[in-house]
């Protein structure tokens, strides 16, 4: 038996994650002090209720309302309550008295990163986040140190597990959005406002994340171009499926060079939107609540990291690695690294970006329409690659007077793009716009 | 423009990996300073024979034959030579001299990772190794940091680009191993001695690497049983397809609980060896040189980490990650973590390991040969769970007096299958055994 030093960890928040936490933390206690090189004493755990009922019985002597004095003290803290307050302030206040802090909260991170990094820095304190990146799946430290070597190019990420869950259903099974959401909100991979989800809100927060990462830059949420689910159709999905693709929500953190005069000048975009996804392509193949993220780097080559994007004791895992590392780095010595954002690249607007585009537009039925229709992409600096023309009356049925027209486009500017959509739906012979996509990861 | 703190880094070896390396070092030298808050100094380059060609041109000062006075004064030590000797005496050198070590060298560490780790340990410095695993994947840190607060179940590797190249275009082709192997070397994805590929040792070495990091105990390469995939033939390969899996060398590391009296006791497996895998298991979908690790563990489910498992420059980025890292530890102060092996779990012998079988038979075509077989089987506790007769002559041909007999077993153990192989093998209505392979994954 080793006699090892003992570190005072405190939890704030004991809900799906901060229970499975607290569980693992007592029941694995020998075992996870033999990884840490250091015991881990649980010292308290911090709730706004200490009668509410919980996924897991943890010890009632544990429970309490103070966490300003269950902070005081304690080498390291876990963060599991969410939302900005007043989790922000236990973070800084845990900062500044030395301890370590781990937290799973994407939102605070996404907002108030820079003041939470900075405040670390100054003590020389670590703060420890992989399970608000992805939930379960290790991608913070490959991203900050695997790779730190090298030149990530691009990130497409599947990092919602809610959505996904979603858009596959729709896909394997022609079902509505509204049908396979209901669906969700009763097996619990919905939230009763599923807003922060479809929104594309929870996307958005960890794509800031990402892309921070991965271009060693501070990217505030704002800069983050978000577009959530709800548009998507049934009838979308089925002309998807046709086409060879899935639709899924992406997050897109891309390096963009060349910009500007300067052929050498950097720039970034990040950007969560539903997009279309060739069959092929290892991302399509991710199922259900399942998340992955799939990265592009200069000299590593294409990578993908997959598994279990979010569920309380998945993410516990994270969180208890994120446990370990603090303690090793207690016993250590040193002071934390921090974040690595001195390459400090500007982010760029939406209208920058430059993606290939699927237009379906529902045009009249008459000559002329096609020319008319390759006479308004030209004009506006879209070519087109692919048309096809669908949903012309069956023989014997009677014209609706209508014809659908597909058109894959080569690669545009999103703001060439947006104007000349704008100029189609103006147009005499364009009845309706029916839906613009891009088309990600070829 | 910040003035870093100058580390003085020695590359030892200036082959396909150790040329990329050494080029990246010089040409995104400010960008790497940046990511590791410190200016890397590329202070020489340890080769054989200064005047070789190189795949990436070097500046000549730089190279040098002396490699013991190179590291003399080093901050990181970068080894790329490959072997055990004199890699292993300059990576102690360099430890007791108070540097940091960096190496890709599988064989070493799967061999004399022990003394390595005990010499850091003593002196306080870190040794990283994130490209003696699975080449670009990141995975060292995922298994070592990531999940250190969690429980692997098993890993299923495939870990060796050369096999899996030559396996996948034996079932996507249908092609012999003699001609794919030859198209390999060609390629140069395969050695003029392919040996170490083939033969399973190279994929061997990572699986004691990959097993001492999951399951927090040293694994010898001892320890390790390893088969090849000489054994796969083409017609293996289509009655595989046909049964809808593929044959996949794997890397399989494995925790046990339970053994003899004590259902808590625990120990592991570690092995390598051709394995039929489900065609709908994410591992199936690995094609080509590509690697991927399928990690299960107790709390985040199932993970996979997907990339090049090879490749000069891709297995330069790890190398690279690997630097910035043990330069960050130097700024950031503070001793080297060590591996942990605490946990000190026995490993077992591949009688003891318990799996799925296929059993292919060439049998006698007449009654009652199901019936003796069966018998055989259950005698030596093995359960039969399906069976499938197959290849008897179409209608019209003449009878070769032979039938095919395909069974799929219940989990058996190793050992019982063994004896009732050699039972089977020695019997009357069996002519011949085809083939036994184990199924994993499912």
């Amino acid at each position: 038996m080793i006699d090892y030093r003992r570190l005072r960890v405190a939890l704030l928040g004991a809900g799906a994650v901060g229970s499975q936490v607290a569980d693992l933390l007592l029941t694995h206690s020998a075992e996870l002090a033999d990884r840490a090189g250091a015991e881990l004493e649980l010292a308290g755990i911090a709730v706004r209720d200490v009668h509410a009922p919980r996924d897991v019985e943890l010890p009632a002597e544990l429970l309490t309302t103070d966490a300003e004095t269950l902070i005081v003290g304690s080498d390291i803290v876990i963060e599991l309550m969410g939302g900005i307050e007043p989790a922000r302030g236990y973070i800084l206040q845990a900062i500044n008295s030395g301890a370590d802090v781990v937290t799973a909260n994407k939102a605070l991170l996404a907002t108030h990163g820079v003041e939470i990094f900075d405040a670390a820095d100054q003590v020389g304190a670590s703060v420890y986040y992989e399970a608000a990146a992805a939930g379960a799946i290790p991608i913070i430290r490959p991203l900050r140190d695997s790779l730190a070597g090298d030149r990530v190019q691009r990130i497409m990420g599947i990092v919602n597990g809610t959505t996904n869950y979603i858009l596959d259903r729709m896909d394997t099974e022609g079902a509505e959005m509204a049908d396979v959401l209901a669906d969700a909100q009763r097996l619990g991979y919905a939230e009763a406002d599923p807003t922060a989800d479809i929104e594309g809100y929870d996307a958005a927060q960890k794509a800031a994340i990402l892309a921070s990462l991965a271009f060693h830059t501070t990217v505030p949420l704002q800069a983050v171009h978000r577009e959530g689910i709800t548009s998507v159709t049934k009838s979308m999905m089925d002309a998807a499926r046709h086409a060879g693709y899935v639709i899924k929500l992406l997050a897109v953190c891309e390096r963009l060079t060349g910009r500007g005069d300067d052929p050498a000048a950097e720039a970034i975009s990040v950007r969560v939107y539903p997009a279309l996804v060739a069959r092929s392509h290892p991302l399509a193949s991710v199922h259900g609540v399942n998340n992955a993220v799939f990265v592009q780097a200069e000299a590593a080559g294409d990578l993908m990291f997959y598994g279990a994007g979010a569920g309380g004791v998945q993410t516990a895992s994270a969180v208890l690695g994120d446990v370990v590392s603090a303690a090793r780095r207690h016993i250590a010595g040193g002071v934390g690294v921090g974040e690595s954002t001195r390459a400090g690249l500007p982010t760029v607007d939406i209208g920058q970006v430059v993606t290939r585009y699927q237009i379906t537009l529902e045009v009249r039925d008459r000559p002329g329409v096609l020319a008319r229709v390759a006479g308004i992409l030209s004009e506006g600096h879209v070519s087109i690659a692919t048309v096809e023309q669908s949903q012309q009356p069956a023989a014997g049925e009677a014209g609706t007077g209508f014809a659908r027209l597909v058109i894959g486009t080569h690669k545009a500017l999103e703001q060439d793009l947006s104007e000349t959509v704008t100029r189609l739906a103006a147009d005499d012979v364009v009845e309706r716009v029916v839906s613009v996509l891009r088309v990600e990861g070829d």
